[in-house]
């Protein structure tokens, strides 16, 4: 019997719902497959942690961190908490400094989900995203001059490396070889307007390419690629793509998938040596936060690719099979057209693991 | 009876075949009209150009084209010919030297086409983008360092100033109370990621919106936005941008209102110091060019709204009413799902100009 430290910060908002679900679903599953246990310790951090400390985590919160075997994070963010609060002082500082330079975003239209885009049903919507999560335009980088001047003007910096290019590159094209539906890769450039540091990303990724004789690649504009993700889903094996770009495209993604409470993340160092992260791609929804009416499922389905992560890809098939064959029995939350709480959408999942 | 002076830039590929079916267009609804009558300078400035001379267009070409009324482009761009010599040569340096800095790009659903949309009609898609079109990530700013070795970085610079923030925010105001079906202005920020740049842009919108009391404001990051163009378009009146995400957007809304083929765009110089320019949304599609198949209406919709920029309103209703027409009788090119190629759908448009 195999042990895990996980590491629990729900966060905020619904992250307060969702995670304690998606917590028994995890449970439940490792009961069925019997090899392994989580065993979790939770921190509070989070906005209402900041506002009685001045602090989204400890100063020694990463130290903290490190030696779990996973992070599971629900959301953070509150009205009233900055950004740059909220996000830089917990979120993004455990994505940089954990090395977690791969955001890993599955696009798939689950089976008992309509999607809104016309005629399209689950075997043409499912491909991979790999977001790099370290770097380009979101090195915090820059500043302000002449503020509040009619003069004032302001820079940021996008900083891209041959190191972290590379890496996020192999990544793409070992899990489109290992794991691609269709054996592709798709690069978002935007060379044509963004003349530095695109044609740099392209440069490295016809490199990268050439490595990978057996898998096929192509590269299309962000604006055109976007464009692509309603007109010709089916197309994609693995679409990698920049930080910004990723985020944009996931968040596209997942309203072509029918709704962003379903999608999940995950923040991977693939080397294992720091915890990796896993998240929804949605935020802690102050405006429906405390209702009962959060959708767990992407929270859930974010606890199966840590479970995946951790070396049980069958206990990850067995979560995404009962969240689907709930869907499909027709129980669905708000976002989804149906009317189920939290509740009851996570007992739905529960009495279907059993396959 | 008026006379205005038009230079046109053909371009490559299918702008050589789009823009004469456009001109046709413009005439006869200048000869329907009466009050204004169009002179043309045709200049072959292109990537066909560029192989013979060694650049896109004669060093004093802006100079040519600066006396001028307006300028009608097709699409520039041609395999082989690298992006910073067909783009950074021709047409960013008009939209950048002209001042045109709007980029005006209606989304709006034509009657007789469907959206890729499920249960979307032209109510619904039928709003405004106002894309800055003279700075931010656009800046051609940056450099690469260690080319070519492990250590290799590369740098883009957003640069943002209160100027081009200012005016630009201060056209989508005035346009959403002057034209928006909705009286809102939605900007698409990025605050929460890019940290320095988008709380400026975002601190110079509120500022702006103070002074609109009577135009309904809100902000979405840019990836919930583009997920909102596909869950919920008919919440826009007036989407205002940054030059990528505007880019991006776009092209996202040019993809839910049914074709890229059929999505105009102005490029506006307000002031009338500098010829504004028009040109359709799409680029040269080498891989459809000079087979006579590819749609005109971009460009013919790019003419209307050079005609209303020229002062002619009622003319640029004449012919998005003939292209409609046309599209309702089923007259529609391959990327609509049709068989009718450049020249049956042009007089499909003619035959139905005088309403
Ligand atoms: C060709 C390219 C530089 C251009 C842009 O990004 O501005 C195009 O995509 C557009 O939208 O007009
Ligand atoms: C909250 C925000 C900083 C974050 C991001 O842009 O990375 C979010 O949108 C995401 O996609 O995880």
């Amino acid at each position: 019997m195999r042990e895990h430290a996980v590491a629990v910060v729900a966060g905020d908002g619904i992250g307060l719902e969702v995670v304690p679900a998606a917590r028994q679903v995890l449970d439940r599953v490792a009961e069925i497959h019997g090899g392994f246990r989580l065993t979790y310790r939770e921190f509070p951090w989070s906005c209402r942690y900041y506002l009685e400390h001045g602090a989204m985590m400890p100063e020694d919160g990463l130290e903290t961190l490190r030696p779990f075997d996973a992070i599971f994070l629900g959301a953070v963010g509150f009205p009233g908490v900055p950004d740059h609060v909220s996000l830089w002082g917990l979120l993004l500082p455990i994505r940089r400094e954990f090395r977690q330079y791969v955001n890993l975003r599955p696009i798939k239209l689950l089976r008992g989900i309509a999607s809104p885009l016309r005629d399209r049903g689950p075997e043409e919507i499912d491909f991979l995203c790999v977001r790099e999560n370290n770097e380009g335009e979101y090195s915090n980088m820059g500043g302000r001059l002449y503020r509040g001047t009619p003069q004032e003007l302001a820079v940021q910096n996008t900083v891209f490396t041959r190191f972290g290019v590379e890496r996020i590159l192999h990544y793409a094209f070992r899990l489109a070889r290992e794991r691609g539906r269709i054996k592709r890769v798709t690069a978002a450039t935007k060379s044509n307007g963004i003349n530095y540091t695109m044609p740099f990303w392209d440069e490295v990724f016809e490199e990268v390419a050439t490595q990978y004789p057996d898998v096929e690649h192509d590269r299309f504009h962000v604006d055109a690629l976007a464009a692509r993700f309603v007109t010709d889903p089916a197309h994609f094996g693995v679409v990698v793509a920049s930080n910004l770009f990723g985020d944009i495209l996931t968040d596209l993604g997942a309203a072509i998938a029918g709704s962003i409470g379903v999608a999940p993340s995950a923040n991977l160092n693939p080397e294992g040596t720091y915890p990796s992260m896993f998240e929804p791609v949605h935020g802690s929804a102050p405006d429906i936060a405390g209702r009962g009416v959060a959708n767990p499922i992407a929270q859930v389905w974010s606890g199966a690719m840590m479970l995946d992560h951790l070396g049980y890809p069958e206990a990850h098939g067995l979560i995404v099979g009962a969240i689907e064959r709930a869907l499909l029995d027709g129980i669905r939350t708000r976002d989804l057209g149906g009317a189920a709480g939290t509740v009851e959408m996570t007992q739905a999942i529960l009495d279907r693991l059993e396959g």
